[in-house]
């Protein structure tokens, strides 16, 4: 038995998100899992870092594999991506100490969130960024952005009612801006489902004047969903890099 | 009579280039005069300034467009983009002196072609990059750019037979790499069909020591186009710039 660590690049503009589901063959996970199942000829489980929602994008997702045997890594990825589509790519098969998973063995995530802030949307940029055509206080956001790093309940940041533990630090978040572009980078443990996108919600509204700086904090203390900022749209967001010791 | 000068941006990727045609409504030029013409009331021309292939992308098209009287730019632009695909936006309206054509009052145009020569493609660059995966020889490249600057000929340099004159200046030709990325910049008075391309297949045939330096001059002396190099693909090329006195 010999594990593989898989680092995955995707488009997720045409996809229903990594995890794979019964009713569409549109997902990430899915797709890997029926590739390397065909090359290797018997059913092979991918298990990814995470779950990246519809029309999220990863430059760095991460996926383990258990072979019964060794494999020639770089000929290994050559044949897999043979058999997906262009828009996924594996970048790199890595063997790792059994007992790895790509999931429970990370340490650490990094996300970038990118808005593009010009009136009209760049065309070329349109489905890798959020069109949101609005001048951004980025000091007012970087003071909300304070608030919210660190160690904290997200109860408030997250869409998913069932969560065993809403308990996450966040290391950092980092806020550039350039030109009619800006990004937010986030790097911290791990992310609740849908976390990312509501903290930038939360980050734009406060960019706009919607809110103070404080509110955000507040909605963090409150643990209630309704105090935090809207839903930022997927196709803004990229999954950079996944940590692990 | 009102002319106006209107800057166009399109990913190509789904077009089959600029001019409209009896056969297909997927055409820059044919989308615009739909648009314009359903806007104004009345049937529009729209003027390029030159054409582009199928699958080429502009961030700088120019076109004009003669209007009965004066609009207000600004909104006629929101107007307009509101009625076309989101792959394609109009960056800006200005009015121009009467007699003023985008193609006709062009004294130069700038073009970019894009090379990802990483191993795997890149998936977000995959529409905007030719793929073409070697190491590149940028001083052979160089070298033979300068052979290729100045006032030529270049019938070797296209793919018709029948263009009135082939004599055109090459202004520069700039060759810049980063990591895996090659860029190719072209500024002249203008360029012949499929030019740009033959240019970038005869440079990368350079880059590769399947030709040296020399004989991409040798291609222009001789007019003949199987002297030259292959016809680079189209969805790395990009129409930056169209220049006016």
């Amino acid at each position: 038995m010999r594990t593989y660590k898989l680092t995955v690049a995707y488009d997720g503009t045409g996809y229903q998100g990594w995890q794979r589901q019964a009713n569409t063959d549109r997902t990430i996970q899915g797709i890997l899992e029926h590739a390397v199942s065909e090359e290797m000829g018997f059913s092979v489980e991918v298990n990814g870092s995470g779950r990246t929602d519809a029309g999220v994008h990863a430059s760095g997702q991460t996926a383990s594999i258990v072979l019964p045997g060794m494999v020639d890594a770089e000929s290994f990825v050559r044949r897999i991506n043979g058999r997906i589509p262009a828009d996924i790519r594996i970048l790199g098969a890595e063997l790792v100490r059994n007992g790895f998973h790509a999931r429970k063995s990370a340490v650490g995530k990094v996300y970038e969130y990118r808005i593009d802030t010009g009136e009209r949307p760049d065309v070329f940029e349109r489905r890798y960024c959020y069109h949101f055509p609005e001048k951004l206080d980025l000091e007012a956001m970087r003071e909300a952005a304070c608030l919210l790093k660190g160690t904290h309940e997200f109860a408030g940041y997250t869409d998913k009612k069932d969560e065993k533990s809403t308990k996450r630090t966040i290391y950092d978040i980092m806020i550039s801006g350039q030109g009619s572009r800006v990004n937010i980078k986030y790097e911290g443990t791990g992310f609740l489902y849908h976390m990312v996108r509501i903290l930038t919600g939360t980050l734009l509204e406060t960019g706009t004047h919607q809110r103070t700086p404080g509110s955000a904090g507040k909605a963090l203390e409150s643990k209630d969903r309704a105090a935090a900022g809207f839903l930022a749209p997927a196709c803004g967001l990229f999954l950079r890099e996944v940590r692990y010791d």
